[in-house]
């Protein structure tokens, strides 16, 4: 399935993304464009279709986009919200206790009363785009060093957002795409008053499992409904999708809404190989590490299990999306391929006057490679909730202290609504999961660091890891809503005076945190304008247009439903209900392989015909999950939820031979409502 | 459950042991003394029990050594074997096919014509131990090189041993000792006719499955019978122990005669920093990426989770015991403590003469220990069972062309009948099991080493790890043992012509092995010089005695059956079998902790009182599995088969305040094969 944001699946982490850009030379239905700029030219000849301004502004505006990481649309008029499951889980873990096990057993409200508010979700509805390029680089004087000019810049962009809050109210992101040529602000409506109204059994959503995740074919009902309230009431939603009364059928025209998360695909051969040989190997060391800490734990019983079930679902699906990018990048006709295309530019480049300024980019990005993994294991943060809640707090109170064209970014004015949403929620922490995690964090911390080292000695203090893990989380107040707020409105004076063990902690970590934060934005900032440089390089050969990288901003891809050939056989692009059953009755003996007994109650009422899944050439990466799939007339048509195993180089390289982006086709979505779930109210409002 | 010894867990692969060694100031009840130098004056003056030399002898001979890793003794006249499921289970996989699952189902041969010959089992009985200490060191000349110096020991120690096998036909093994103080000959029987007479269902032996592994209380039938044979029929064993009437109670003295395979109590603080700071982290990594890819590998159906259980298994085993190993040393207090007997220990031998050569000693260490970290990932070799047989039999044609005492050890005419016996096994092979694993080997090696290591293009050469591995495991002949042996039978010539592919990658890693063998010996020579002069030094202010690390050679340890406290409770020492159907019932909800339908069968006519499993301070160690524990009479009363969680930190550090030894106790074994398999012929045969 999709990788969701790695930042989203820890929770709040922040990982600091460079943002990067590609050019023209597109293969097959290559490209994640930018709404404010869509490739008519290309659709036009490709595909003889132009979609009207109407019919982008509508999916634009029928489009959201999920802070736990991934996307989803407008499904009703009456503020339905369709996204995937596994985009969902995050909220459904958090709205389960021992003794309500939704990520297990679905969830079906019957009325508006019974929809389950979630505790901290926020949905974003793109209203405008505004290009601001001239404005932030006005702010940059010509001598200015990268780390000044990045200063002046983030000082900017604070500003820029924090205006257009205060005269519009909306959630303001100044985007950065092209690697710095260009700077959009993004407007969004913010929706935090968001609800459960149907979530399928794990049993029909992630149906065979891990061992089928990011397979084909497939038969998965990877859906799930909430619906915005505004004021307490349904939101009123003007632009939602309809269905289709035709299912899509092979050779289909098909479009993808979403919100992809971050791709690499300008990345140089010497970024490649850094990814390759150090970045990919420390990332799957650390998941893996990850994974069988979770599966340790889950071992303790079900209740256990249930509490590491999302997290250690959201480990699983990383490592096996990884393991497929870190393969493809270690398979030399990947890296000859692209090494082929570099070479190319650079040997025209050798004939412009600007050839030597513009190559010593290529070197930048070799020695900026190169210092990045000499700091892979420079940790300075702990990945716990209790942990990281504290260093917000930490953080929040210090950077409130400060102009706002000063803070870290988000900790601005325009970012805070967004972030107290994540501090203050009221979501269910775990001690016992806690201390796991705190545990094995602070070893490896130690592991990394050293335990000579100056932080490693005094968060230790003379005691085991797993000492000053248990005493932390016992100790910890931090499961309080209500003591989190008191520290925040208390101010740097109460975070100093208190005595709590996970804020002390916080603290000890602060000055190695920032310091390291720095030299990170040091290296993107240099990374980020030899970056442009390789821009201009190659808009100085190949011209101008294409699509920047991905950044989790709303993007529009388009392909085809079509098959692929796979050792051999012809895979066929689509799936039918009876699938499904059929898929069961082969792996019987396989863990994840039994459909829900919803599922055989309804068998002989089900229509077998019915198309489940199915997959098209449009180019989508993790994020994209949830994302609508409309037809030329702007009608759904399915829900992305995965990408098929071939497509998992996607991060660095589009190929349409056999990558494939897979989508539960939108008919089986409401017979399985109707018929499997036997919520035909439901059913009915769905594209109304 | 205690490790087995990781190189068996990992079929042929060699890892040279630094024998090491320790020294008087014991604790409680530590030691694993050598048989011809058995802790009398300890055992008169704790227990009052002096064991004459007919009780050793006898111990002695009873005991047996697995060549998977384990240790066993004689239970029968008719030369009846008892071991752990856990030593087994390696024979266990090798005996199954998709129609037969023995390490699930278990095995009961009714008669001798039923019993299954095991496919490359060698169980060794030490017959007699021979000091040559003198005979080795005579060898080196003053002024020699620690490598020349090594050379030589190496040669003479391939002369006496192959002058012992050629004079006695018996199994012949020069042991390094006290750190090099010592060379000891043993001879030891070989039985390689060793077949399966008995084992339980997994859910019996392993009940409670990783989750409890470590654990206790404990209520497992960790038990395996097997019978070696000679001439074709059941050997006719003179030593063999008798079950004794009256089971174990609190506060029993018992004795453990078994393998324990590696300890490293010797070690420097560097060392041991070495170990926390950079090997067990990287074997940890290690570990965690084949259990993954194991996982992976289990999911695709139960056909191959059944290829891939046993070495699940030994992955999961080994990554709960260095887990452990680690956060022992992660805790300061282990630090301490070890800290602050070397610093008495340095302090003392300020006063001596020879204080300054001495403490260069410690330097060594730390030097040695720093070039072994830089050497962590000098991968040169591949975990696959296939390319390891290619590499045995490149290696051992090779080394038969050189004079006997040139040979790498293994490659020895003393130990050339053992290694054939592995080579030419006919166990079952799975293209598809072995293919993963190559093909994550090889991306390990490119991880490790880089693209443009010379190595790694050479084996790739262009191709990705996946498809090398693919078309190597595809078109290799070596599954077909009769081809392994024209081979080696055609020697170099056969070999250097051959165009298999696992043959022709193997020589491609010939001198690369070679070199970083050899560098590897070269830095055991300097740490073994090294710890010969720790060892003096300890002698010179402790006095003489004690008892050498482990080696996997026959030793003796003694302690008390006693319970510990764990959280502020007192643990009882012994568990009954009623236990085990109580705990099968508190975890109902967990996997693994379903006890087979035979015992529930049989619940009825069980005696619920029977101890079955039990607790004692004897100092053990991985490779003690299997090990029998008598009384002061020498008769049967347990079979050890684990140590608790407290006990990981035994390889360099014993403590009895809460580390433990697990046994089965003797009853149970009796009274299961009766009662719950039905075969009182086989339990009347036991002790008799």
């Amino acid at each position: 399935m999709l990788a969701r944001r790695f930042q989203a699946t820890y929770g709040m982490v922040c990982m600091t993304l460079v943002t990067t850009f590609t050019l023209p030379t597109t293969r097959g239905d290559e490209g994640m464009y930018l709404f404010n700029d869509l490739p008519l030219e290309q659709l036009q000849a490709r595909y003889d279709f132009r979609p009207s301004d109407a019919w982008a502004e509508h999916l634009q505006q029928a489009s959201v986009r999920f802070n736990s990481g991934g996307s989803g649309s407008f499904v009703s008029s009456q503020g339905l919200v369709l996204t995937n499951h596994h985009v969902a889980s995050d909220t459904l873990q958090k709205l389960s206790s021992a003794e309500r096990n939704l990520i297990r057993d679905g969830f079906l409200a019957t009325d508006h009363a019974q929809e389950l508010r979630a505790p901290d979700l926020e949905l974003n509805q793109l209203q405008s785009i505004e290009d601001v390029t001239d404005r932030v680089n006005a702010s940059v004087s010509e001598g200015d060093s990268p780390d000044e000019a990045a200063k002046k810049r983030r000082g900017m962009i604070a500003t820029i957002e924090k205006e257009s809050l205060d005269q519009t109210g909306m959630r303001s992101d100044v985007v950065t795409l092209f690697g710095g040529a260009a700077y959009h602000l993004y407007r969004s409506r913010r929706y935090t008053d968001v609800r459960l109204v149907w979530a399928p059994e794990t049993a029909a959503a992630f149906f065979g499992g891990d061992a089928d995740n990011f397979e084909y074919p497939r038969y998965n009902l990877d859906a799930t409904l909430f619906r915005v309230y505004e004021n307490g009431q349904p939101a009123r939603v003007e632009h939602f999708l309809r269905w289709s009364e035709t299912p899509v059928v092979d050779g289909d025209l098909v479009f993808v809404s979403g919100h992809p998360g971050r791709t690499q695909r300008i990345f140089t051969l010497d970024a490649l190989r850094y990814l390759r040989d150090q970045r990919l190997p420390h990332v799957l060391d650390t998941l893996r590490r990850k994974e069988i800490l979770m599966q340790q734990f889950s071992l303790e019983g079900q209740e256990a299990a249930r509490r590491a079930r999302d997290e250690l679902f959201g480990i699983q699906n990383a490592r096996k999306a990884y393991t497929g990018m870190l393969r493809g990048l270690q398979n030399p006709a990947t890296m000859s391929s692209k090494g082929a295309s570099e070479a190319r530019l650079l040997s025209r480049l050798e004939q412009s006057e600007s050839s030597a300024a513009m190559t010593e980019a290529w070197r930048e990005i070799a020695v900026v490679s190169e210092e990045r993994a000499a700091t892979l294991k420079d940790s300075v943060s702990l990945r716990s909730d209790l942990f990281q809640l504290a260093l917000r707090i930490v953080l929040l109170t210090a950077e409130n202290a400060k102009p706002n064209e000063e803070r870290l970014a988000e900790y601005s004015e325009a970012a805070r609504a967004s972030l107290l949403n994540r501090v203050l929620s009221p979501a269910p922490l775990y001690r016992d999961l806690e201390r796991v995690k705190l545990a094995d964090e602070l070893a490896k911390l130690a592991e990394y660091r050293g335990f000579e080292d100056e932080l490693v000695a005094e968060v230790l203090a003379g005691r085991s890891p797993e000492q000053v893990a248990s005493a932390a989380v016992a100790e910890t107040q931090l499961m309080d809503v209500s003591v989190r707020k008191q520290l925040i409105d208390g101010g740097s004076e109460a975070v100093s005076a208190s005595d709590d063990p996970m804020i002390r902690m916080a603290l000890q970590f602060e000055s190695a945190y920032r310091a390291s934060r720095a030299a990170g934005e040091s290296l993107d900032e240099r990374e980020r304008q030899a970056y442009a440089v390789v821009t201009a390089a190659k808009r100085l050969i190949d011209g101008k247009g294409g699509y920047p990288d991905a950044t989790f901003t709303l993007r529009l891809a388009y392909g085809t439903v079509k098959g692929y050939q796979e050792d051999g056989q012809q895979v066929e692009p689509l799936t039918q209900m009876a699938g499904a059953f059929e898929h069961a009755k082969e792996h019987e003996d396989q863990k994840d392989f039994e459909l829900p007994n919803s599922w055989y109650q309804a068998e002989s009422r089900l229509d077998p015909a019915i198309p489940l899944n199915f997959v098209c050439t449009a180019d989508i990466i993790g994020g994209n999950s949830g994302s609508p799939v409309v037809n030329r007339a702007g009608e759904l048509v399915g829900l992305i939820f995965d990408g098929n195993i071939q497509s998992l180089t996607s991060d660095y390289l589009y190929t349409d031979e056999q990558a494939r982006a897979v989508s539960v086709a939108s008919q089986a979505i409401t017979h399985a409502i109707e018929v499997i779930y036997q919520a035909p109210k439901l059913a009915a409002e769905l594209g109304r």
